[in-house]
């Protein structure tokens, strides 16, 4: 099969042997790949993939159809579609899958788009729902909503019931964001506009304090990214205390197959449906062929795209 | 009847008109008044009592005897024995009690050790259980382990199956920490003895870093008290999200009564059987009579004192 992968730092495509699935595992012959943070930290050198992963082929989400089905995996036929969150090696014409870590593809969804979907939307709802508790009627801030995880955020926030306020770098993704249903403010001074009960924090520590003023009493902030502002900021525990605040964190890539499957359950139930429903789209802002894979890295690290940047093969 | 008052940032022991109790209200003749870190900071004119219980009579919880019922109120009877967490008022003779937050007094108890059980075990509780949600084989770390809700939480933690390791700050209150089921370590260096499922934090920011650090993946950090080591501390966002971790603040007393309510049920239901079980205990550091206030409030802040500071009448 040919592969993306990172030798000293570069991208290079080349042939790699077909790799084959185990017990438990599915083959899926890849039909899209979406990029991700990730995927640009690998490259650098700054994330690992996790043990049990292709350690030099990037790709943290994958489409595709299942090829083969490995001892013991039933969950699914060979030629079903399929979508899947891996550790890594997700960029490449084939991928081995745990089963219990895929889901099925809603119907109306194309390929592009459904190799854009596991990552982002697990993460956002992993967050959103798991962790922070989104409450319909609650108010929702996202910050830095125009990325992948913040246009799953933003939908799934509205999805849900509650009202979604977001923040937005760059000022041409504004609409694009607002026609996904969150009311665009300014980075900016945002906190004029809280109180917030959940707030989605994509940019990173730079807005720490000022989300924690604009806090609800009771409210969460999920730290799902901080490549926007960077990592550390000063804490008020007293502000945490006297808000009955909440801070957690959190990556998916690190955790231990039983709970990427937990969080892939939920998403199947509570998330998938939706596509299917109208209620949820997936803004890919563009896509490009496994060829193509330097020029897809540049223009995901150039920023200012609405939703996801995808390979397709 | 006769009140401690706070008068100028005195503390005046004088007569006040009896309360009466309202709709849903008991009155309680107070035997017994436990201080608690919020009485200090309110006769520094830091911490005003919520709107609705008497602004000038500091205590924030009793044990007494049901002395008349308001018209609705059925969960007592008259001269039952029960404590209850105050917005404030309990430093006096008579108090006036929402009767939701009320609980009846275990047989067990004496009235200087159920006059310190209210506000310390409910905010204990409220903090490892329904905040960090504990779980038994756990490893529990409290900080400032000899104060009245770290002594609350160093039981709470043993009688739940958790593996408790404590921080005290004066080498003498040790060994009555050890006694009280904790594993007591220096609280310099304390992060080689992690990693820890869950941290309360009773003394400040000043260990937030190593706390994080020292925490367990998935980790709790319950953020209860600031007196010790400040408010404020960089936090590192990268840290909470590779550790997966979450950290909460929060206080009891600013809580609406239904939130009150449900939080006292619980202690109702999970840990009130355990003191007539013998699996928790009181430690009353000392007792002093209404008329010894003032030496009281300086004895618990003087620190150095194993459990409650009570005022007996």
């Amino acid at each position: 099969m040919r592969a993306v992968t990172i030798q000293d730092g570069e991208l290079v495509v080349e042939e790699r042997p077909d790799p084959e699935p185990s017990r438990g595992e599915i083959l899926v012959r890849v039909k899209a790949a979406g990029l991700n943070g990730a995927d640009m930290l690998q490259l650098r050198g700054a994330y690992p993939a996790p043990p049990g992963s292709p350690p030099d082929i990037p790709g943290m989400e994958l489409a595709g159809e299942v090829a083969a089905l490995g001892p013991g995996a039933d969950r699914f036929e060979v030629g079903d579609r399929v979508m899947a969150v891996v550790g890594g090696g997700g960029q490449a014409e084939l991928a081995v899958v745990q089963e219990r870590a895929a889901m099925p593809v809603p119907e109306t969804l194309d390929w592009p788009a459904a190799g854009g979907v596991p990552e982002v939307f697990t993460t956002a709802h992993d967050a959103l729902f798991t962790q922070a508790d989104l409450r319909p009627g609650e108010h929702l801030l996202v910050h830095g909503a125009a990325g992948g995880v913040g246009t799953a955020g933003v939908q799934l926030g509205r999805a849900a019931g509650a009202r979604v306020t977001a923040t937005v770098r760059r000022e041409e993704l504004r609409q694009g964001v607002e026609q996904l249903g969150a009311s665009v403010i300014e980075p900016d001074g945002f906190g004029e506009h809280g109180p917030f009960d959940v707030v989605l924090e994509l940019v990173g520590a730079g807005n720490l304090h000022e989300n924690l003023k604009a806090l609800a009493t009771g409210g969460r902030i999920a730290v799902i990214g901080i490549g926007g502002s960077g990592a550390t900021a000063e804490l008020n525990l007293g502000l945490v205390m006297a808000k009955r605040a909440r801070i957690h964190g959190s990556t998916l890539r690190a955790r231990p197959l039983e709970e990427k499957a937990i969080a892939m359950r939920r998403v199947e139930r509570e998330v998938l449906p939706q596509f299917d429903a109208g209620l949820l789209t997936v803004p890919v802002a563009a896509s490009f062929a496994l060829d193509e894979v330097e020029r897809a890295y540049e223009r995901f690290q150039a920023g200012g795209k609405l939703g996801k940047i995808v390979l397709v093969l």
